[in-house]
């Protein structure tokens, strides 16, 4: 009898203009529109397994080798329904030959090869890795847009995981959220230089989720129905036309502003959130600082810091540039040997301990204080990339017994 | 021959709606209205002696024992100058008997009682007991709101130090500022139960003055003009009603909003503005646990929290909550012995030690760490208060010789 099953991995997307609020909160229909740049893969990913099979019981489904609930009309649930209905409908009911899967209980494996303790979000790729995974499964006709309508309602940032490059992610009008989808601004072939450095900073306190966090903010901040209706449309135009004549000075102005104000409604709300801590704060002023003398020199902006709902700096930059700030972080965040990985060789033959202790010319090094190993736990370096790629047979997670290979207890 | 000198002291005041923007910056008109509780002088004060003397060469200030230098249309300056001119206007062209005084250059001496490193801002109570003590010195016939237009030139804020008890800051609408200016809502007799703990907080970082600060968010905050339009209007009106009902519960929920709203919007700025920090910030964490508590209990808030541009926070509450307050704090931000002046005699007969480690029941101590000795440096346990006071000449600050008492090299 013949396997169905196919295996999918999906990245994970930094937003440049932030998804905060939600205008329906079943159909997961933001109140504004979102732009962001998604990362490479061969650094950061969710890869899923999806098998149906005659003999499974129930859908199930398993994360990182630990099995989780799929509930009735929860997230999964909604997202592996919509894809069992566009299966029957687009294939099963046009082509009668096609084994009837959607009548299947599929199992589903997913994987991130980031640790959760980085805080950076999964549900984003993992949402996309898995629509995309049962999408090839079902073999199913249709584009990355109307799969970004499904992982949406999974969890909306993921809807943007289902394009490489520059994605945007329409809010849309119509209240079924048909018109809610993603949208590719410029792959990533139009403008590969764009690299990330994101460093993974220590929090001692849990921060509020972004799920009832955005919520409080939508019924409680003043200022978020101005943001809405009269910043961000303005913001979103500007920002794609810096994509598209790859202006990094004006891109990175906008990101450092809409990074800015999502944390601005963000402490308007009550009571207020807080993502940022001192450690953020203090990246932040390294950047402001760094822009101003790459300003003062002619040169424009050069580095885009940029937080989602915690305290991790993802700073876009220029891939040229990438080496200096680096160094500069390190030199305010120093780090364990050998904990960065310099996967595009940044340092392969450079003196490290000659270069230690500089600076960028002109750089006022007052603007922030020195801080002890271990405030930024790591540093990695990635830039933008693909999205959602089909993965062969032996990249498999689940094995011949329908259960992940990697059981956890 | 005559001693022409007057001694005055004036309080501090700390804003429950802020003051952040200038619509004129040499005239210190704001973007909007603001409101603030004026403090008690017996704690906290600014005293200064004015002297007119023919004798004097030069108008000449010192503070605190060091003179200053009284710049040429400077604010100082701009103050001296526009009581010389209601002292001949307003009296010695109407009574030619009385003495010249505007023609004499003036010596004068301030002193503040807390130290500058409390962090505390001085220019409004330092302002105010200029104006005052000139005014007395001048026998002006004049109401404290024509003051505060004079004191409001020196340091916007300074103008609701004219005052006692819940003081508004009428923006105006007039160019020349005439109608910008101080306007009692209530007496301290009104409601003096209104008590203010201080928590002084070290901080690392050098903060933006506000001076500059709320000029860069004029110019760069895309929120603030959604803040003055529309958000302070109502909330102005809200808080005066709730001042002259004495409802504690909305007092505190306007003031913890505005203080968010403000941070919001400094936040918002290009590049962005911090004062929080994450003592702040865990300051904050208490306050909102401890208004969940009562809230829940049925009792409202409590306490509200306001910052101005700096990490100290300022924690509004009722006299008979004071002192569960200052074990709550005390208990997460451990205190030097001995660095608390119970002025209030709290703890008066109280066993310290057998009550340590006791919280209020229900509080969810995990809302934040306990942080090291110093995080914050110091606690000030102060109430509503008077306005400026005439004082007697035994607290004259200038010597015979028309010098300060106490000068410092």
């Amino acid at each position: 009898m013949a396997l169905h099953q196919a295996t999918a991995s999906a990245p994970v997307n930094i937003a440049c203009i932030k998804y905060w609020g939600k205008r329906d909160t079943k159909l997961i229909l933001p109140t504004n529109s979102s732009l962001s740049v998604t990362l490479d893969q061969d650094h950061l990913r969710s890869t899923t397994t999806s098998r149906a099979d005659p003999s499974f019981e129930r859908d199930r489904l398993w994360l990182n080798g630990v099995e989780e609930e799929i509930k009735d009309g929860g997230r999964t649930a909604t997202c592996i329904a919509e894809l069992k209905r566009l299966r029957r409908e687009e294939v099963e009911d046009k082509q009668p030959n096609e084994p009837k899967l959607s009548t299947y209980a599929v199992h589903i494996a997913s994987y991130n090869n980031f640790p959760t303790a980085a805080g950076l979000a999964s549900s984003a790729s993992g949402f996309a890795a898995l629509v995309s995974s049962l999408a090839q499964l079902y073999s199913l006709p249709v584009s990355p847009s109307t799969l970004s309508l499904i992982a949406r309602q999974g969890s909306g940032s993921a809807c943007r995981s289902l394009y490489g490059g520059f994605v945007a992610w329409d809010q849309g009008s119509n209240p079924t959220g048909i018109d809610s989808l993603a949208r590719e601004v410029a792959p990533q072939s139009h403008w590969p230089d764009i690299h990330a450095l994101i460093c993974v900073v220590s929090d001692d306190k849990k921060g509020t989720s972004s799920t009832s966090g955005m919520q409080r903010t939508v019924e409680t901040s003043e200022l978020l129905q101005h943001r809405i209706n009269h910043v961000v449309p303005q913001r979103l135009k500007a920002i794609e036309e810096a994509i598209l004549k790859k202006d990094f000075d004006s891109f990175a102005q906008i990101t450092m502003a809409d990074s800015n104000q999502f944390h601005a409604v963000a402490l308007d709300t009550e009571p207020p959130i807080f993502y940022l801590n001192d450690v953020s704060r203090a990246i932040i002023a390294l950047i402001v600082e760094y822009n101003r003398v790459s300003v003062a020199a002619g040169r424009g902006r050069r580095a885009a810091y940029t937080y989602d709902a915690g305290p991790n700096a993802v700073i876009y930059t220029l891939k040229e540039n990438v080496k200096e700030i680096v160094e500069l972080v390190v030199k305010y965040f120093p780090q364990r040997e050998g904990s960065f990985k310099d996967v595009f060789e940044l340092f392969a033959g450079v003196d490290v301990a000659a270069t230690e202790g500089k600076v960028v010319e002109g750089f006022n090094e007052a603007v922030a204080k020195k801080f002890e190993v271990g405030a930024v736990k790591g540093l990695i370096h990635t830039r933008v990339g693909d999205g959602p790629r089909a993965l062969g047979k032996e990249e498999s997670l689940l094995g011949a017994n329908g259960l992940p290979k990697t059981l956890k207890a």
